[in-house]
């Protein structure tokens, strides 16, 4: 991952399919059950807050070991997850973090069940570069069935 | 955003980038209620029409007060609508204008509820570039229950 | 299409867009019946696997074959299919190939209904290209119903 002039027309649009990527490979992540890889997606100090929790996860350990329960969770009950994130909307801001809006699906699929959508939420991220890697320093994710 | 060369892959990809991202701000306002902005978002003469509908909604003020209506209309259900659009296909035509011909899917949430799938469509927008801004001259949408 | 120096973050998200459209194009003609025209997006010798089928179909006219039955089904009980692939991630290999994996939800909608999610899978496509054209040499495609 190459450090970019996002002034430009294809330094921005390199910038945004970035993101699209680390949506991509950081839900493959939690989908497949690698709870404390995806934490590592965050930064040592990120914050996951979701209005479905009473109080936001900080720092990796905390959100790695609530991902660890609910993937247990889902394999326990022999139920694939798939979180789809898109509608993706992106913003530099000045201090070089990125403010990354989407929507956020969540389907789940039973053996010898059909999908069903779980839950449709937004999700505001604020992305940083560590590394040459990019990392969630804050998610904010809203229900809809709770708005 | 930036004039660019889509003669080159680069280029190309910044336009498809443009595209994908005027989407999801786009539909963002208007599932956040702003109607009026979301009008702004059409060409000052621009027509929206769906076979859903008796008839097209030609020009933004007529395309925001239609916008109006079904915003309250939701909000009083207690309904948060997220339109979700994939699958873009985007292409250019020696006019300087954009053909992008997409998939949009509508998920409703009631509160308390479960997220429901409303309606499957295709849309086939023209795209033209006024000051910088991408705006819909055309969108032509397509509900699969009534195809 | 333009060969493009993939090792800059411009070049790699030229690739990241060539996919996105090749995916949108290709689910289109299968979506619009185009059977013949969906299986040419294969390699001559390409394969589609999928966990569904007792075994792959390997070759354009064993594809095609089996996405006309399919296609032909689906006319005759009134439905439209629409194949949503999403949550792309893409890697180059050192072959000049190009490995993709992303989700895909088929959305079936008959006449006068709702749509309905019909399948959550996973997919897993290696991408070569052939005078200037992206084309599938290998699919494996995972329905998590059956996993």
């Amino acid at each position: 991952m190459t450090v970019t002039d996002t002034t430009t027309a294809a330094g921005f649009a390199a910038l945004y399919q970035q993101v699209q990527q680390f949506y991509a490979e950081q839900m493959h992540l939690l989908d497949t059950g690698r709870a404390e890889e995806w934490a590592e997606t965050f930064t040592e100090d990120g914050v996951f807050a979701a209005n479905a929790h009473p109080e936001p996860a900080a720092g990796r350990s905390v959100i790695a070991a609530a991902a660890r329960k609910a993937v247990d969770d889902y394999v326990a009950r022999g139920i694939q997850r798939r979180h789809w994130l898109g509608m993706v909307s992106v913003t530099e801001r000045g201090d070089g973090e990125v403010a990354a809006s989407c929507y956020a699906l969540v389907v789940e699929t039973g053996r010898g069940g059909r999908p069903e959508l779980r839950a449709s939420t937004s999700c505001d991220d604020v992305l940083v570069r560590r590394d040459g890697r990019w990392l969630v320093k804050d998610r904010q994710v809203r229900r809809d069935d709770l708005g």
